[in-house]
């Protein structure tokens, strides 16, 4: 693995001295580019789109031409382990993944096994190319789902307010989730390795329903698995924890051995740093609503933003995933306007 | 009005000495128990239920008779207060509310009033009804969801992960988010005044969906209205404040005239008190999927959160409505630890 020629992301996300903070949005390769829309017009769905790696890859490529990003992330979805551990999913137009069986017994977990990381060859090859089309400009980004947040989708069978029939699992029968956030955790490590591998340089596990737990449970059931994960990975490369909503969990995170914490919107720059302490990255935090308002609107609050976490140890992003109605204008005034910021 | 022969949640409220915490459930008159099922099944629909004093004054008295709570709350929806301005919505057998028309303009804003306090008369009456019900044995709690929480579902049109139609307006027209912010605020204050009026002994703000939005953005949109409905209703009957999911609001709900802040259970109570201070009460902050587990241990895990909130100042409750498929019994649990538990 070569160094890439910006690589911003790789020195904030270490700690090691930049010009400028790096800036890339989560969900960047997807339905805000028109260059998106018409590669998955083209395809018969989202899931031949994750499937392809030609297609996956030149998708992954589009930020980084169109927006003018510091870091390509790899086109895929948190729910490629689910499925390469036997539980296969759709998705729906408009209404998310759906997963026709779900784990909710023992028999249940007997059905399926820890995922073979040749299953998942499809991303790696993506991850080759994309690397090929990046050519040493800016770092590739790989990643997967946490532990907890894919346990949610295999005993839910598909998005829910609440979670409430996974989390009746955690109270009711606390030794089946752990059997299954333990599956989910082994084949989540020969995957991010494989990924490492491949050439990725930097690893994100996405906990996007950290926010529903309660610190106690958050402690019991995501963080051994993250710090599996971390400690399997941690020789490697970078690795960033993002647990969306979980604003009680940034002081345990740290605690793990990673590089960057992600920040939603939710949470203050100062008292995340707070709880923290000097040794992470941060990485966050727009509102993605603020790329609704006026392009004025957006790089006063960028600003703001960029002055409220600092210029070190620090990656401008924002605080979840772009909406898909944002217009890549919005989002060229956010990258610009850091891209020329300057710290008094 | 008169003071219930039971009137700890009240004295909790303002701060005066307790024998021990009350306790009741948020969402308890609903699908947990049976006998509210069956009166649900012999009608057409839930607003029906709503709409007919003799029965939600019925199902209001249910969990006081069988679960033992220390106070009632009256059976209605937050969403009359949009029906009641023009807007009129649908409630969709698992799927919830559904709006036909939304404000998306001013011409949508045009179509809409402020509501006639008398158009909500079934309100009214279910609250006398319920008050004989309880013959002074508990108070009666009025409640109206918060105008931040209304404007989400009169713009979004129903129910959504990031209301982010809702948070688009906030971006792009905030001028006609203020408008209907304003006409909302003025429509609550007369509907909770008037529920003062036929007796209700507390009134309790739900802003269900204050998590979504960035602190700055909730001080701009949520906390204002707050403010001018608690200053009109300040010396009538103490005010519950609960926003959920943001925690970073506890310092600025605390500041405005109310007596109780909500607490979900995503926050630790000793941060929580921390941000308050000492001159507001506070009420949660059980997982209501701790519901389902072993009696045992929701006793131990009750008993944990009165020991961490202490007896003064404090409301037990769970840190959101009762999930529909909690059994009775885990209920009965719940409410019997509060009410024998004694603080060392």
């Amino acid at each position: 693995m070569s160094t890439p020629q910006n690589d911003l992301l790789l020195r904030a996300a270490k700690g090691l001295p930049v010009e400028r903070s790096p800036v890339w949005l989560m969900r960047q390769a997807g339905r805000i580019l028109p260059e998106y829309r018409a590669v998955r017009a083209s395809l018969s769905g989202f899931k031949e789109l994750v499937e392809t790696p030609e297609r996956a890859a030149e998708v992954t490529l589009q930020p980084v031409d169109i927006l003018g990003v510091d870091a390509a992330i790899i086109f895929s979805d948190i729910l490629v382990i689910p499925e390469a551990m036997g539980l296969s999913y759709e998705m729906v137009e408009k209404r998310g993944p759906h997963f026709p069986q779900t784990i909710r017994s023992e028999a249940d977990l007997k059905g399926i096994r820890i995922a073979e990381p040749e299953s998942l060859n499809y991303v790696y090859e993506a991850i080759r190319i994309t690397l090929k089309g990046l050519d040493g400009r800016v770092p590739l980004i790989g990643f997967a789902g946490a532990p907890f947040t894919l346990l949610c989708y295999m005993v839910e069978g598909g998005g829910s307010k609440t979670f409430s029939t996974a989390r009746k699992m955690l109270m009711q029968r606390p030794d089946l989730a752990h059997h299954l956030l333990e599956m989910i955790t082994q084949s989540s490590i020969a995957y991010l390795k494989a990924q490492v591998d491949a050439g990725v340089h930097l690893l994100q596990i996405f906990d996007s329903w950290a926010g529903i737990l309660s610190p106690d449970t958050y402690r019991k059931f995501s963080i051994p698995y993250l710090e599996k994960i971390c400690r399997a990975l941690d020789s490697t490369v970078p690795i960033t924890l993002f647990a969306k909503g979980a604003h009680f969990s940034y002081s345990d995170l740290a605690a793990l051995p990673c590089h960057t914490i992600g920040v939603d919107w939710n949470s203050p720059p100062d008292e995340v740093r707070q709880r923290v302490g000097p040794d992470r990255s941060l990485q966050g935090n727009l509102d993605p609503a603020v790329l609704y308002a006026s392009g004025k609107e957006i790089a006063e609050q960028t600003r703001s933003m960029l002055r409220a976490f600092g210029k070190n140890r620090y990656i401008a992003n924002l605080g979840h995933g772009v909406y898909p109605d944002t217009s890549p204008e919005a989002v060229k005034i956010f990258v610009e306007t850091v891209k020329t910021f300057q710290h008094d």
